[in-house]
């Protein structure tokens, strides 16, 4: 996600990469001593984390700035754990949708693979070989972000605090993954409320309402202007989801970065499905959606029908209501005006992205 | 693995499965307050977790109790986190095995791959289903093992103590859960070091040392005697994957609880078969391993030749070897005499488990 409005200059993005290098090469050179193929793990798991745009860390510090908190080096610690969180999480995820690339690039699954099938393994062997890795991947970098939060310089209940938010955003995104893997048995379409709830479960606390509480929680603010925070971050994260699902279906390839092709084969459930399936529509388009050889001009007339039915505009409405949601948040006079500022550009950034 | 010398009644074993109870009684609470699909995991989980003899809390709290220590719920809490690590450790192993059973009954992977196949997914589908929702209940047992040291009452720098040990372990046993995989991938056997050293990562660290080492830390004494258990430990837990390995093989499956053939039609990489590797009986005992398909008879003619280059043998001498060393660890006179006689009631368990 393009985060524009994220000044990098003035909110200790260096840091976070520097804190993050630090703790892969400790890492590397502890898992070297156990043995040369761990310390290989831990270099594709390395690489794996670099490329990304840093948003939790970036939003975290933006927070932690904009309440008035000074110790930038404590705030990049604490948005690096946010970083390893999700760095795990899509490892983790990645092995659950069967992807073996990220960003373009072979992810910690592909490179196992491709590693595998060289050393002569069945394309089946290798492919679960690659998955095996990215489990293990995962698990360490699930394990370091927790880690990391211990070496935050504050006093032991803010760090506490700090172990509840990102545990909160682990357990929730754990809880929205497995209420999506359990859709996905379920043949008929779940209801738009349903879908919702899932996609904040799963990406938008860890990515958004549980970031800005930490760098409100880090300040030492109130509790009312961390929830408060946290609440304008949540409804963010909602609206950040919708337009994601617009994106993946209308969105062009070039600024999604993923094939405009693959929510549709999937047959992903998203806000926008879950409307139209309850139109004169899904008899056709349930037929087309879901089919992993679906064809260009398959998934013209799918959006054709997307749009007629109305699930376009749907979902472009739930969007803006939940921006105007976010935006309503802020209103709280404790939300000193300059962040609020900064929190509008990143609510703009992440409903205005292009299509 | 049976643990007759571990006094339950005076280790606060109750304890354990208390705190246990406690914990999975509120993670559920939190779970259903999300989805009651996410309860169910969280069931599911808890259930997977029971019926395991607890051997790692057990160990800690002998350790414990037998250097004086008294606070029995601090104790419990802390072999509560090392059980947990031992149920993220097993859950994502029988992923990376595609093992779907676990004690005899479904693990979390085949309770949901029940599910995915009762909606009518087809036997693939359903097996990813399932294996995705390992990968999850994984990760939340794993979280929560660190998570269960915040609530041991000590000082904070004992905290980071166990802290560090419960992390040790865990970085262990993913790389030896990583070298195990890359061993796969080469047809060669590795030499025998490697196979102990993978193993002593793999299993060891987190079952015998690091316990060992935690309940002295917590005990409070000092650095050499949790050193001298950790040595011990590491040791004794050698000695028990080598007999691990022979019973892999020669055991009953009355005793093992697993099939005597499936550690042979699997081709595991073990100590025995590193030896034979360097014998003349390789060519034709590297034709009969390795095969899923494997029959008693070939089975029987596989075991003849482990015997018959030695290997059997050589392995026998491997476990009795390391014992001998653990047993001399505890020569240390800083070892409390009663403590010294339990340990060693724990190295016979561990090596003289019935075949």
């Amino acid at each position: 996600m393009e985060m524009a409005s994220l000044p990098a200059h003035v909110t200790g993005h260096d840091l976070v990469e520097r804190v993050l290098d630090e703790f892969f090469d400790q890492a590397r050179a502890r898992a070297g001593k156990l043995s040369p193929r761990y310390l290989s793990l831990w270099e594709i798991l390395q690489s794996s984390a670099r490329g990304g745009k840093r948003v939790r860390p970036r939003i975290l510090l933006t927070a932690y700035a904009g309440l008035g908190g000074t110790d930038l080096e404590a705030a990049a610690r604490a948005g690096a754990a946010f970083e390893l969180l999700h760095t795990a999480l899509i490892i983790h995820d990645d092995v659950i949708d069967l992807d073996f690339m990220r960003r373009g690039r072979r992810n910690v699954a592909g490179a196992y693979r491709d590693r595998a099938e060289a050393a002569g393994e069945s394309a089946e062997i290798a492919r679960h070989r690659g998955l095996s890795a990215g489990v293990i991947a995962g698990d360490l970098a699930l394990v370091h972000a927790f880690r990391m939060l211990e070496t935050v310089e504050t006093d032991s209940a803010t760090r506490l605090a700090l172990t509840e938010i990102l545990e909160d955003a682990m357990f929730a995104s754990a809880g929205g993954e497995l209420i999506d893997i359990d859709f996905s048995l379920h043949p008929a379409a779940p209801p738009v409320e349903d879908i919702l709830h899932m996609e904040r479960l799963k990406t938008a606390v860890y990515s958004f309402e549980a970031p800005l509480r930490a760098g409100a929680v880090l300040a030492g603010v109130d509790g009312e202007v961390s929830a408060t925070l946290g609440k304008f971050g949540r409804d963010t994260g909602i609206a950040y989801q919708v337009v994601d699902d617009l994106l993946g279906i209308f969105g062009s390839e070039s600024a999604t970065g993923k094939s405009s092709l693959s929510d549709l084969r999937e047959g992903k459930r998203t806000v926008l499905i879950a409307h139209a399936a309850q139109t004169g529509v899904w008899d056709e388009l349930s037929g087309l959606i879901g089919d992993p050889a679906l064809g260009p001009r398959q998934a013209d007339r799918a959006r054709e029908l997307l749009e007629s039915c109305g699930a376009r505009a749907f979902a472009e409405d739930l969007a803006n209501e939940y921006a105007t949601r976010a935006r309503s948040h802020l209103e709280c006079p404790a939300v000193p005006e300059p962040l609020r500022a900064v929190l509008c550009g990143i609510l703009a950034d992440a409903v205005e992205r292009r299509s």
